[in-house]
Protein backbone atom coordinates (compact mmCIF):
# COMPACT_ATOMS: atom_id res chain seq x y z
CA UNK A 1 0.00 0.00 0.00
CA UNK A 2 1.93 3.06 -0.92
CA UNK A 3 1.54 6.48 0.77
CA UNK A 4 -1.07 7.37 -1.14
CA UNK A 5 -3.34 5.05 -0.86
CA UNK A 6 -3.16 5.00 3.07
CA UNK A 7 -4.09 8.99 2.77
CA UNK A 8 -7.28 8.23 1.12
CA UNK A 9 -8.20 4.95 3.33
CA UNK A 10 -8.13 7.37 6.24
CA UNK A 11 -11.30 9.07 5.68
CA UNK A 12 -11.93 11.21 8.25
CA UNK A 13 -9.87 12.60 11.58
CA UNK A 14 -6.37 14.84 11.85
CA UNK A 15 -5.13 15.30 8.56
CA UNK A 16 -6.06 19.33 7.90
CA UNK A 17 -8.82 20.07 4.96
CA UNK A 18 -7.87 23.03 2.36
CA UNK A 19 -10.23 25.65 2.11
CA UNK A 20 -11.57 24.61 -1.16
CA UNK A 21 -12.56 20.97 0.22
CA UNK A 22 -14.44 22.52 2.87
CA UNK A 23 -16.27 24.89 0.75
CA UNK A 24 -17.39 21.97 -1.34
CA UNK A 25 -18.02 19.69 1.88
CA UNK A 26 -20.58 22.74 2.62
CA UNK A 27 -21.88 22.68 -0.42
CA UNK A 28 -22.18 18.48 -0.55
CA UNK A 29 -23.74 19.44 2.48
CA UNK A 30 -26.66 22.12 1.05
CA UNK A 31 -27.22 19.76 -1.71
CA UNK A 32 -27.94 16.92 0.50
CA UNK A 33 -30.40 18.88 2.46
CA UNK A 34 -32.37 20.17 -0.42
CA UNK A 35 -32.64 16.47 -1.53
CA UNK A 36 -33.66 14.82 1.77
CA UNK A 37 -36.09 17.38 1.84
CA UNK A 38 -37.66 16.20 -1.73
CA UNK A 39 -37.85 13.05 -0.52
CA UNK A 40 -34.49 11.27 -1.52
CA UNK A 41 -33.33 9.01 0.70
CA UNK A 42 -30.14 8.06 -1.12
CA UNK A 43 -27.69 9.69 -3.83
CA UNK A 44 -25.03 8.79 -6.21
CA UNK A 45 -21.37 10.57 -6.28
CA UNK A 46 -22.46 11.42 -9.67
CA UNK A 47 -25.96 12.76 -9.06
CA UNK A 48 -24.07 15.04 -6.33
CA UNK A 49 -21.46 16.46 -8.79
CA UNK A 50 -23.89 17.18 -11.54
CA UNK A 51 -25.94 19.29 -8.91
CA UNK A 52 -23.26 21.21 -8.53
CA UNK A 53 -20.83 20.73 -11.38
CA UNK A 54 -17.70 19.16 -9.80
CA UNK A 55 -17.13 15.12 -11.70
CA UNK A 56 -17.95 12.25 -10.26
CA UNK A 57 -14.16 11.71 -8.85
CA UNK A 58 -14.06 14.90 -7.36
CA UNK A 59 -16.54 13.84 -5.30
CA UNK A 60 -15.67 11.06 -4.49
CA UNK A 61 -12.59 11.94 -3.26
CA UNK A 62 -13.73 14.54 -1.45
CA UNK A 63 -16.07 12.53 0.01
CA UNK A 64 -13.42 9.69 1.24
CA UNK A 65 -12.42 12.69 3.73
CA UNK A 66 -15.03 12.08 6.16
CA UNK A 67 -16.88 9.06 7.89
CA UNK A 68 -18.92 8.28 5.15
CA UNK A 69 -20.77 5.45 4.69
CA UNK A 70 -21.23 5.52 0.86
CA UNK A 71 -21.93 1.63 -0.62
CA UNK A 72 -21.07 0.75 -4.74
CA UNK A 73 -23.59 0.88 -6.34
CA UNK A 74 -26.03 2.27 -3.83
CA UNK A 75 -24.99 5.57 -3.23
CA UNK A 76 -24.45 7.60 -0.38
CA UNK A 77 -27.32 7.62 2.28
CA UNK A 78 -28.11 11.30 2.60
CA UNK A 79 -28.97 10.80 6.43
CA UNK A 80 -25.74 9.63 7.04
CA UNK A 81 -23.76 11.61 4.90
CA UNK A 82 -24.93 14.59 5.88
CA UNK A 83 -24.40 13.55 9.76
CA UNK A 84 -20.63 12.59 8.71
CA UNK A 85 -20.18 15.87 7.03
CA UNK A 86 -21.60 17.74 9.91
CA UNK A 87 -19.35 16.03 11.88
CA UNK A 88 -16.37 16.73 10.48
CA UNK A 89 -16.89 20.59 9.69
CA UNK A 90 -18.04 20.78 13.71
CA UNK A 91 -21.55 21.76 13.05
CA UNK A 92 -22.97 19.02 15.07
CA UNK A 93 -21.71 20.83 17.95
CA UNK A 94 -24.24 23.82 19.22
CA UNK A 95 -22.80 27.65 18.42
CA UNK A 96 -24.44 29.99 20.21
CA UNK A 97 -23.38 33.22 18.13
CA UNK A 98 -23.09 37.19 19.03
CA UNK A 99 -23.34 39.50 16.63
CA UNK A 100 -21.27 43.22 17.37
CA UNK A 101 -22.45 46.13 15.36
CA UNK A 102 -26.21 46.91 14.56
CA UNK A 103 -25.74 48.54 11.41
CA UNK A 104 -27.64 47.94 7.97
CA UNK A 105 -25.45 44.28 7.47
CA UNK A 106 -25.84 43.46 11.04
CA UNK A 107 -29.66 44.04 11.31
CA UNK A 108 -29.91 41.99 7.95
CA UNK A 109 -27.69 39.40 9.31
CA UNK A 110 -29.69 39.13 12.61
CA UNK A 111 -32.67 37.75 10.73
CA UNK A 112 -30.56 35.87 7.92
CA UNK A 113 -32.59 32.16 7.43
CA UNK A 114 -29.67 30.77 5.65
CA UNK A 115 -27.54 31.01 9.10
CA UNK A 116 -30.92 29.65 10.60
CA UNK A 117 -30.90 27.10 8.43
CA UNK A 118 -27.68 25.61 9.21
CA UNK A 119 -28.20 25.61 12.78
CA UNK A 120 -26.52 28.68 14.01
CA UNK A 121 -28.73 31.24 16.19
CA UNK A 122 -27.47 34.35 17.17
CA UNK A 123 -28.17 34.59 20.86
CA UNK A 124 -27.46 37.97 21.64
CA UNK A 125 -26.58 41.62 19.36
CA UNK A 126 -24.46 44.21 20.69
CA UNK A 127 -23.82 47.57 19.79
CA UNK A 128 -23.35 51.33 21.32
CA UNK A 129 -26.24 53.16 20.13
CA UNK A 130 -28.10 54.14 23.24
CA UNK A 131 -31.88 53.80 21.21
CA UNK A 132 -31.21 50.43 20.32
CA UNK A 133 -29.71 48.96 23.46
CA UNK A 134 -32.49 47.13 25.80
CA UNK A 135 -34.38 46.68 22.54
CA UNK A 136 -35.09 43.46 21.09
CA UNK A 137 -34.41 43.28 17.09
CA UNK A 138 -36.06 39.94 15.10
CA UNK A 139 -36.23 38.90 18.71
CA UNK A 140 -32.73 39.02 19.81
CA UNK A 141 -31.76 41.23 22.60
CA UNK A 142 -29.40 44.51 22.13
CA UNK A 143 -27.11 44.60 24.91
CA UNK A 144 -24.24 47.52 26.02
CA UNK A 145 -20.79 46.73 24.82
CA UNK A 146 -20.17 46.85 28.66
CA UNK A 147 -21.95 43.86 29.22
CA UNK A 148 -19.79 42.06 26.42
CA UNK A 149 -17.76 39.31 28.68
CA UNK A 150 -20.27 39.16 31.25
CA UNK A 151 -23.31 37.95 28.37
CA UNK A 152 -20.40 35.61 26.36
CA UNK A 153 -20.28 33.94 29.45
CA UNK A 154 -23.96 33.68 30.49
CA UNK A 155 -25.06 32.51 27.07
CA UNK A 156 -21.82 30.20 26.38
CA UNK A 157 -22.14 32.17 23.28
CA UNK A 158 -18.43 30.86 20.94
CA UNK A 159 -18.60 32.71 18.18
CA UNK A 160 -19.06 36.25 16.74
CA UNK A 161 -20.17 38.10 13.83
CA UNK A 162 -18.54 41.28 13.37
CA UNK A 163 -20.20 44.41 12.15
CA UNK A 164 -19.19 47.08 13.72
CA UNK A 165 -17.38 50.61 12.06
CA UNK A 166 -13.66 50.10 10.44
CA UNK A 167 -12.67 52.18 13.18
CA UNK A 168 -13.71 50.53 15.74
CA UNK A 169 -12.99 47.25 14.81
CA UNK A 170 -9.76 45.86 16.65
CA UNK A 171 -10.75 47.50 19.74
CA UNK A 172 -13.76 45.00 20.00
CA UNK A 173 -12.44 42.43 18.81
CA UNK A 174 -9.55 43.04 21.69
CA UNK A 175 -12.29 43.08 23.92
CA UNK A 176 -14.01 39.97 21.96
CA UNK A 177 -11.08 38.00 22.64
CA UNK A 178 -10.28 38.69 26.70
CA UNK A 179 -14.09 37.47 26.99
CA UNK A 180 -12.94 34.11 25.17
CA UNK A 181 -14.66 34.21 21.96
CA UNK A 182 -13.45 31.24 19.53
CA UNK A 183 -13.73 32.36 16.38
CA UNK A 184 -14.86 35.46 14.43
CA UNK A 185 -16.48 36.00 11.22
CA UNK A 186 -15.79 39.62 10.42
CA UNK A 187 -17.39 41.62 7.76
CA UNK A 188 -14.92 44.51 8.40
CA UNK A 189 -13.21 45.26 5.69
CA UNK A 190 -9.80 45.90 8.06
CA UNK A 191 -7.08 43.65 8.56
CA UNK A 192 -7.46 42.48 12.50
CA UNK A 193 -4.90 40.80 15.09
CA UNK A 194 -5.71 38.31 16.51
CA UNK A 195 -4.28 35.31 19.02
CA UNK A 196 -3.11 32.38 16.79
CA UNK A 197 -5.58 30.39 18.79
CA UNK A 198 -8.84 32.83 17.69
CA UNK A 199 -9.45 31.78 14.07
CA UNK A 200 -11.04 34.62 11.74
CA UNK A 201 -12.55 34.36 8.67
CA UNK A 202 -12.91 37.19 6.86
CA UNK A 203 -15.82 38.41 4.14
CA UNK A 204 -15.61 41.49 2.06
CA UNK A 205 -18.40 41.99 0.32
CA UNK A 206 -16.40 44.35 -1.93
CA UNK A 207 -14.06 41.63 -2.29
CA UNK A 208 -16.64 39.05 -3.89
CA UNK A 209 -17.23 41.58 -6.41
CA UNK A 210 -13.64 42.42 -7.55
CA UNK A 211 -13.52 38.59 -8.02
CA UNK A 212 -16.45 38.94 -10.28
CA UNK A 213 -15.08 42.13 -12.36
CA UNK A 214 -11.60 39.79 -12.65
CA UNK A 215 -14.01 36.80 -13.68
CA UNK A 216 -15.68 38.83 -16.10
CA UNK A 217 -12.29 40.66 -17.77
CA UNK A 218 -10.22 37.63 -17.87
CA UNK A 219 -13.08 35.41 -19.47
CA UNK A 220 -11.87 33.72 -22.14
CA UNK A 221 -8.67 33.51 -21.34
CA UNK A 222 -9.23 30.54 -19.07
CA UNK A 223 -9.46 27.12 -19.94
CA UNK A 224 -12.51 26.51 -18.77
CA UNK A 225 -15.01 30.10 -18.32
CA UNK A 226 -16.95 28.81 -14.97
CA UNK A 227 -16.70 30.90 -12.54
CA UNK A 228 -16.62 28.63 -9.42
CA UNK A 229 -13.70 27.26 -11.79
CA UNK A 230 -11.54 27.34 -8.85
CA UNK A 231 -13.63 25.10 -7.13
CA UNK A 232 -12.69 22.08 -8.96
CA UNK A 233 -9.50 20.59 -8.44
CA UNK A 234 -6.59 19.67 -11.35
CA UNK A 235 -5.95 16.61 -10.32
CA UNK B 1 16.31 32.50 -18.74
CA UNK B 2 14.18 29.58 -16.96
CA UNK B 3 11.19 28.89 -17.66
CA UNK B 4 10.32 30.06 -14.32
CA UNK B 5 12.17 33.81 -14.83
CA UNK B 6 10.03 34.10 -17.94
CA UNK B 7 7.05 33.53 -15.66
CA UNK B 8 7.63 36.04 -13.23
CA UNK B 9 9.30 38.69 -15.40
CA UNK B 10 5.62 38.76 -17.46
CA UNK B 11 4.35 41.31 -14.70
CA UNK B 12 0.87 41.36 -16.31
CA UNK B 13 -1.72 39.92 -19.17
CA UNK B 14 -3.07 36.78 -20.06
CA UNK B 15 -1.94 34.34 -17.41
CA UNK B 16 -5.16 33.59 -15.68
CA UNK B 17 -4.78 34.41 -11.86
CA UNK B 18 -5.54 31.46 -8.71
CA UNK B 19 -8.30 32.73 -6.65
CA UNK B 20 -6.36 33.06 -3.88
CA UNK B 21 -4.02 36.11 -5.38
CA UNK B 22 -7.06 37.49 -6.49
CA UNK B 23 -7.81 37.56 -2.85
CA UNK B 24 -4.24 38.90 -1.82
CA UNK B 25 -4.79 41.43 -4.49
CA UNK B 26 -7.84 43.18 -3.34
CA UNK B 27 -6.21 42.81 -0.23
CA UNK B 28 -3.31 44.67 -0.77
CA UNK B 29 -5.29 47.36 -2.79
CA UNK B 30 -7.29 47.65 0.51
CA UNK B 31 -4.15 48.14 2.63
CA UNK B 32 -2.49 50.77 -0.10
CA UNK B 33 -6.30 52.69 0.35
CA UNK B 34 -5.79 52.90 4.02
CA UNK B 35 -1.81 53.80 3.72
CA UNK B 36 -2.90 56.58 0.75
CA UNK B 37 -5.39 58.07 3.06
CA UNK B 38 -3.33 57.90 5.96
CA UNK B 39 -1.08 59.90 3.86
CA UNK B 40 2.18 57.32 3.21
CA UNK B 41 3.29 58.18 -0.83
CA UNK B 42 5.34 55.06 -0.97
CA UNK B 43 4.84 51.17 1.01
CA UNK B 44 7.77 48.28 0.74
CA UNK B 45 6.67 44.74 0.58
CA UNK B 46 7.61 44.09 3.85
CA UNK B 47 5.35 46.74 5.32
CA UNK B 48 2.45 45.74 3.25
CA UNK B 49 2.80 41.84 4.12
CA UNK B 50 3.20 42.91 8.06
CA UNK B 51 -0.20 44.72 7.74
CA UNK B 52 -1.38 41.41 6.20
CA UNK B 53 0.18 38.80 7.92
CA UNK B 54 2.21 37.83 4.39
CA UNK B 55 5.57 37.39 4.40
CA UNK B 56 7.43 39.61 2.30
CA UNK B 57 8.40 36.65 -0.37
CA UNK B 58 5.00 36.59 -1.01
CA UNK B 59 3.93 40.39 -1.17
CA UNK B 60 6.64 40.52 -4.19
CA UNK B 61 5.42 37.43 -6.12
CA UNK B 62 2.03 38.57 -6.07
CA UNK B 63 3.07 42.08 -6.69
CA UNK B 64 4.87 40.12 -9.63
CA UNK B 65 1.44 40.02 -11.52
CA UNK B 66 0.29 43.56 -11.85
CA UNK B 67 2.17 46.15 -14.02
CA UNK B 68 3.66 47.12 -11.21
CA UNK B 69 6.78 50.31 -10.68
CA UNK B 70 8.08 49.11 -7.56
CA UNK B 71 11.83 50.44 -7.24
CA UNK B 72 14.68 48.48 -4.97
CA UNK B 73 14.97 50.26 -1.80
CA UNK B 74 12.22 52.63 -2.68
CA UNK B 75 9.46 50.30 -2.46
CA UNK B 76 5.92 50.75 -4.19
CA UNK B 77 4.03 53.68 -5.44
CA UNK B 78 0.81 53.97 -3.80
CA UNK B 79 -1.03 55.72 -6.12
CA UNK B 80 0.76 53.63 -8.89
CA UNK B 81 0.42 50.25 -7.37
CA UNK B 82 -3.48 51.41 -6.55
CA UNK B 83 -3.90 51.75 -10.08
CA UNK B 84 -1.89 48.71 -11.61
CA UNK B 85 -3.68 46.18 -9.44
CA UNK B 86 -7.54 47.96 -9.76
CA UNK B 87 -6.10 47.46 -13.94
CA UNK B 88 -5.59 43.56 -13.71
CA UNK B 89 -8.75 43.20 -11.23
CA UNK B 90 -10.47 45.12 -13.72
CA UNK B 91 -11.72 47.53 -11.52
CA UNK B 92 -10.28 50.05 -13.41
CA UNK B 93 -13.35 50.25 -15.96
CA UNK B 94 -16.83 51.39 -14.47
CA UNK B 95 -19.24 48.54 -13.45
CA UNK B 96 -22.88 49.48 -13.01
CA UNK B 97 -24.69 46.60 -10.69
CA UNK B 98 -27.98 45.82 -10.31
CA UNK B 99 -29.38 44.31 -7.13
CA UNK B 100 -32.76 41.79 -7.03
CA UNK B 101 -34.20 41.24 -4.45
CA UNK B 102 -34.92 43.62 -1.24
CA UNK B 103 -35.12 41.32 1.46
CA UNK B 104 -33.13 42.20 4.45
CA UNK B 105 -29.60 41.66 3.22
CA UNK B 106 -30.79 42.82 -0.05
CA UNK B 107 -31.97 46.25 1.49
CA UNK B 108 -28.54 46.48 3.58
CA UNK B 109 -26.20 45.44 0.55
CA UNK B 110 -28.11 48.58 -0.88
CA UNK B 111 -26.03 51.09 1.48
CA UNK B 112 -23.45 49.21 1.94
CA UNK B 113 -20.37 51.77 2.11
CA UNK B 114 -17.79 48.80 1.23
CA UNK B 115 -19.14 49.19 -2.72
CA UNK B 116 -19.32 52.25 -2.78
CA UNK B 117 -15.24 52.22 -1.75
CA UNK B 118 -14.12 50.13 -4.69
CA UNK B 119 -16.09 51.98 -6.92
CA UNK B 120 -19.23 50.28 -7.16
CA UNK B 121 -22.21 51.85 -7.77
CA UNK B 122 -26.17 50.18 -7.96
CA UNK B 123 -28.00 51.70 -10.19
CA UNK B 124 -31.23 50.05 -10.06
CA UNK B 125 -33.01 47.71 -7.85
CA UNK B 126 -36.21 44.79 -8.58
CA UNK B 127 -38.23 43.05 -6.74
CA UNK B 128 -41.68 41.79 -6.88
CA UNK B 129 -43.36 43.63 -4.14
CA UNK B 130 -45.71 46.14 -5.27
CA UNK B 131 -45.39 48.02 -2.06
CA UNK B 132 -41.64 48.45 -2.88
CA UNK B 133 -41.72 49.08 -6.54
CA UNK B 134 -41.75 52.76 -7.81
CA UNK B 135 -40.25 53.71 -4.26
CA UNK B 136 -36.42 54.70 -3.59
CA UNK B 137 -34.47 53.07 -1.54
CA UNK B 138 -31.26 54.45 -0.04
CA UNK B 139 -31.68 56.77 -3.47
CA UNK B 140 -32.13 54.02 -5.49
CA UNK B 141 -35.12 53.38 -7.53
CA UNK B 142 -36.66 50.16 -7.06
CA UNK B 143 -38.36 48.51 -10.26
CA UNK B 144 -40.43 45.68 -11.21
CA UNK B 145 -39.17 42.47 -12.39
CA UNK B 146 -41.18 43.34 -16.10
CA UNK B 147 -38.57 46.12 -16.66
CA UNK B 148 -35.31 44.05 -16.35
CA UNK B 149 -34.27 43.86 -19.50
CA UNK B 150 -35.08 47.53 -20.45
CA UNK B 151 -33.58 49.12 -17.58
CA UNK B 152 -30.73 46.86 -17.65
CA UNK B 153 -29.96 47.91 -21.35
CA UNK B 154 -31.03 51.35 -20.63
CA UNK B 155 -28.49 51.72 -17.76
CA UNK B 156 -25.85 49.92 -19.53
CA UNK B 157 -25.91 48.05 -16.31
CA UNK B 158 -22.96 44.77 -16.12
CA UNK B 159 -23.53 43.04 -12.82
CA UNK B 160 -26.00 41.85 -10.64
CA UNK B 161 -26.37 40.96 -7.37
CA UNK B 162 -28.97 38.59 -6.54
CA UNK B 163 -30.77 38.15 -3.58
CA UNK B 164 -33.69 36.66 -4.23
CA UNK B 165 -35.87 33.53 -2.52
CA UNK B 166 -33.85 30.50 -3.22
CA UNK B 167 -37.16 29.39 -5.18
CA UNK B 168 -37.36 31.96 -7.61
CA UNK B 169 -33.40 32.33 -7.85
CA UNK B 170 -32.87 30.00 -11.49
CA UNK B 171 -36.12 32.00 -13.18
CA UNK B 172 -34.23 35.28 -12.54
CA UNK B 173 -30.90 34.00 -13.53
CA UNK B 174 -32.01 33.10 -16.45
CA UNK B 175 -34.05 36.84 -16.78
CA UNK B 176 -30.83 38.12 -16.26
CA UNK B 177 -28.59 36.31 -18.69
CA UNK B 178 -31.47 37.03 -21.58
CA UNK B 179 -31.11 40.60 -20.46
CA UNK B 180 -26.95 40.62 -21.20
CA UNK B 181 -25.97 40.67 -17.98
CA UNK B 182 -21.81 39.80 -17.35
CA UNK B 183 -21.77 38.76 -14.50
CA UNK B 184 -23.83 37.40 -11.22
CA UNK B 185 -22.72 38.00 -7.33
CA UNK B 186 -25.20 35.46 -5.66
CA UNK B 187 -26.19 35.43 -2.45
CA UNK B 188 -29.06 33.12 -2.59
CA UNK B 189 -27.84 29.52 -0.86
CA UNK B 190 -28.50 27.73 -4.30
CA UNK B 191 -26.63 26.05 -6.82
CA UNK B 192 -27.68 27.96 -10.24
CA UNK B 193 -27.13 27.16 -13.63
CA UNK B 194 -25.72 29.87 -16.13
CA UNK B 195 -23.79 29.53 -19.30
CA UNK B 196 -19.95 29.72 -19.15
CA UNK B 197 -19.65 32.77 -20.51
CA UNK B 198 -20.99 34.30 -17.43
CA UNK B 199 -19.32 34.56 -14.91
CA UNK B 200 -20.88 33.57 -10.85
CA UNK B 201 -19.25 34.25 -7.88
CA UNK B 202 -21.33 32.51 -4.91
CA UNK B 203 -21.46 34.30 -1.45
CA UNK B 204 -23.21 31.80 1.02
CA UNK B 205 -23.26 33.55 4.48
CA UNK B 206 -23.74 30.23 5.90
CA UNK B 207 -20.88 28.21 4.57
CA UNK B 208 -18.19 31.45 5.68
CA UNK B 209 -19.80 30.33 9.24
CA UNK B 210 -18.93 26.38 8.37
CA UNK B 211 -15.75 27.65 7.78
CA UNK B 212 -14.83 29.10 11.20
CA UNK B 213 -16.67 26.45 13.34
CA UNK B 214 -13.98 23.83 10.81
CA UNK B 215 -10.96 26.25 12.08
CA UNK B 216 -12.25 26.13 15.62
CA UNK B 217 -13.00 22.39 15.87
CA UNK B 218 -9.73 21.71 13.67
CA UNK B 219 -7.27 24.20 15.60
CA UNK B 220 -4.06 23.30 17.02
CA UNK B 221 -4.24 20.39 14.26
CA UNK B 222 -2.64 22.82 11.97
CA UNK B 223 0.92 23.74 11.55
CA UNK B 224 -0.27 27.52 11.97
CA UNK B 225 -3.56 28.54 13.61
CA UNK B 226 -3.81 31.49 11.94
CA UNK B 227 -7.68 31.66 10.50
CA UNK B 228 -6.50 33.55 7.04
CA UNK B 229 -4.00 30.59 6.52
CA UNK B 230 -4.84 29.27 3.31
CA UNK B 231 -4.30 32.72 2.20
CA UNK B 232 -0.14 31.68 2.72
CA UNK B 233 1.04 29.70 0.10
CA UNK B 234 3.44 27.26 0.99
CA UNK B 235 6.31 27.90 -1.62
Amino acid sequence: MSDDDAKLRSPSGDDPLPKAVVTRLSLYLRELQLAQNGGAATISSGQLGKRLGFTDAQVRKDLSRVRQPGQAGVGYRCRELIAAIKERLGTNLHWPVALIGLGNLGSALLGHRGFQRQGFQVEAAFDIDERKIGKRVRNVIVYPMSKLQEVIAAKGIRLAILTVTPDSAQAVVDQLVAAGIEGILNFVPVTLTLPESVPCVAVDLAIELEHLTYAVVSRGKEAGGDGDADLTEAD
